[in-house]
């Protein structure tokens, strides 16, 4: 902020950006928001960018009916007047939550998970639930935080936003480079530093669309149990997962209390209500409070950041677990048949008008809402820009979801938002565009970008 | 974290409080949690604890009528179909917010502030703005915050969180010591530091009820442009100022972008909906994007903290705003009729029933919802617990609001949850409490406690 001028004129004060805390000049800042605007600045082009809900199931969401629910259920089991109803949605709240038992009682139906209510903190989303606990666990600059990489872009700006040290462990076949993630252990302790905890996205990964089976769980958990650091899974994607006997949550193996477990009703309900959780049941060893576990710490951290989650948005949410007998695979479905069927028919199509053109490939999830895929040449943002304005397709580049933004080669498609007719015409496009792009650069012409 | 024993039994891992960030630790933190849920520990206590609004006025809102309101809204200006306006209060949406422009009609009808809907950024509650300013201010340890003490705990918290030095200034009668901050300013400068900015409020403060009149805060403002700080101006008690011409916005007397304001709807609408908002038209001297400015940062920001304030509570404070033609002095007119009543009555109790006890003393706010009372004697939690336990009272301990928890002498009282029969009978309830346990001090006898 420069000094004023000696003039009687006032004079703007300007903020420079080296003023302002490093994370605001993040490129990860930047590209929740690319992701969710992009669309806005070419509203005729197909886009595969958006990891959001199929629109079409929102426009029947009825709120008030829900509500009513919520309403109905406190008054059967708590006796609460309708005066009292409307307090406990309207006035501030405390800041664990109001459906916890709800969210331990689905965890249970879903999962064969037994945790309490008291282990759970109920927040603005999965994103405030990220911010929490990277913040309680980053203590000071010699802490670590391991993640799984290409990485939620989401993750990555909490750690930002709390200048948590970054280590990037790539991602493999089944999940996580584990080998390298136990060097790095080994590193930062040969450095004084130390891994604090592991992120990863074991389900269906964001934006890989990776699955981490069994045997690689088990092995994480042994691992974090030799090299003492914690485990945070996010389940965002889990609910896609269909058939009758998924991969355990690697919460369910944990018997150490290892594992930190992220939520979000985004997807299988409604981004609209901004309502995610944290299960953190890590004990804390105070000696003055031994009931005490991490998901206390983290409720009183959210007081500093929201207060408490809206409780209209809690009673929403809470009135259609209440609706679905506390299970998101009751609730969500005809939304796994959507998601799994938008998810063949992106393959089908890419095997369709790309399986003729071996400079490009891509990965198989059998879940989730995202495909990655591979070409010869760098992926950017001008070259998005360039895929939308010419060829009426967008998607996002993978360098978004890496730690240090190096060149990368990678897009990530999402077939979540799209119509299925949308999804064929989609891949027609971008095969149109990576012919005209990929081809001249294979042959040995020169690009005229 | 203890290593796992030797044994094949699973140990639990134990989080020892020195490997979480030392605002888990801090006082504050737990603060807020106190104040809302000390009355479920004594639920039939009086209490003058909360700063939340007259429960009675949460009863009979319409969420639904609100939400249709915002929708017609929507149909009527832009074309919305039923589906658009569906999938906008339900999808992802702008981090920035919804209800941007609502925000600047209301300040420019009530205040005669004319600001950008794009300096405007709507956030989860003014808890979050606040944390996003501190966020962004705080770039380096040799960065101090000055704040207002007595202090409203929320922003220390924040502060807290983002490890942003705090330094103390008193609060005088007109609503800072500006000779005790211009020498804080030249402390920090003579060891390298530097106060970047100033947190007030300057319109019937928390905890205090301290309302700063116009040439002091002509008088910050010299001082903010004279040693280059920013002032964040917190305007959530403003609503409660009655009479038709306020003392001006400190923001209205800016005319540098100096100023950045904070609001909430929590008072005036509803806490349920976590919804407030930041005004932030600092200009950033980047040179590649002459545009931009503050509230754009704090945008980016806000998406690794909460990704977007939920559209569907920004719909139910929209529809508010729409039905009172963007005028929180007509939406609240009932209520500042209500608070100013209730802080009237409880002034007049406190004459009438400790009007004769000059061991104690309280100022007397023209606004807001509190009253700070002093004693003579340390004031701390047990003191509280005995208030409530013995003689059915609750109230806040001033010491909350200070940074350094030291000792303190001063209670806050707040009229704004209660009833005007319930302040005579909490005052009366008061009255013996303060009689009970300060005059045997007063008169050389040991108190039992």
């Amino acid at each position: 902020m420069p000094m004023p001028s000696e003039s009687s004129e006032p004079r703007s004060c300007v903020l420079q950006p080296s003023e302002l805390h490093s994370s605001v000049h993040d490129p990860s800042l930047g590209a929740v928001n690319f992701l969710n605007e992009i669309m806005q600045r070419h509203p005729k082009a197909i886009s595969f960018a958006p990891g959001a809900p199929y629109p079409v199931f929102l426009e029947s969401l009825d709120v008030q009916g829900y509500l009513d629910v919520f309403a109905q259920r406190l008054k059967a089991q708590r006796s609460f007047s309708s005066a009292q109803v409307q307090r406990l949605l309207h006035q501030y709240g405390p800041s664990k939550g109001l459906i916890n038992d709800l969210v331990a009682e689905l965890l249970l139906n879903d999962e064969e998970l037994a945790v309490g209510a008291d282990s759970i903190v109920i927040t603005v989303g999965c994103q405030e639930a990220m911010m929490l606990v990277l913040r309680a666990l980053r203590s000071g600059p010699n802490d670590q935080l391991a993640v799984v990489t290409p990485c939620y872009v989401g993750l990555i700006g909490a750690a930002r936003l709390v200048d948590f040290d970054l280590v990037a462990i790539d991602e493999s076949d089944d999940g996580l480079d584990l080998p390298q993630l136990e060097r790095a252990c080994r590193d930062a302790r040969a450095s004084g530093k130390r891994i604090k905890a592991v992120y990863v996205a074991p389900d269906h990964s964001n934006p890989s669309g990776t699955h981490m089976p069994e045997h690689a769980r088990v092995a994480l958990l042994a691992l974090a149990a030799e090299h003492d650091f914690l485990v945070i899974e996010d389940s965002t994607y889990r609910f896609t997962s269909a058939g009758p006997s998924p991969t355990a949550l690697i919460k369910s193996l944990d018997r150490e209390h290892r594992v930190i477990l992220l939520g979000t009703f985004a997807k299988t309900c409604t981004p609209g209500a901004r309502v995610g959780y944290v299960v953190a049941d890590q004990p804390i060893g105070t000696g003055r409070d031994p009931a005490r576990i991490l998901a206390d710490e983290l409720a009183s951290l959210k007081t500093m950041v929201t207060v408490n989650t809206s409780p209209l948005c809690q009673a929403l949410i809470g009135g259609m677990l209440v609706v679905h007998n506390c299970s998101i695979k009751r609730l969500a479905t005809e939304k796994v048949r959507r998601y799994q069927g938008n998810l063949d028919r992106l393959l089908a199509a890419l095997d369709e008008h790309l399986g003729d053109f071996p400079q490009v490939s891509w990965n198989r999830p059998s879940g989730g809402f995202f495909v990655r895929v591979r070409l010869p040449i760098p992926v950017d943002e001008a070259l998005v820009a360039r895929s939308a304005e010419e060829f009426g397709v967008l998607w996002t580049p993978m360098s978004h979801f890496h730690i240090n933004g190096t060149m990368n080669y990678e897009l990530r498609l999402s077939c979540s938002y799209l119509a299925e007719d949308q999804i064929d015409e989609g891949v027609r496009r971008l095969s149109r565009f990576l012919r005209a792009v990929v081809s001249p650069v294979r042959e040995g012409v020169a690009c005229d970008e």
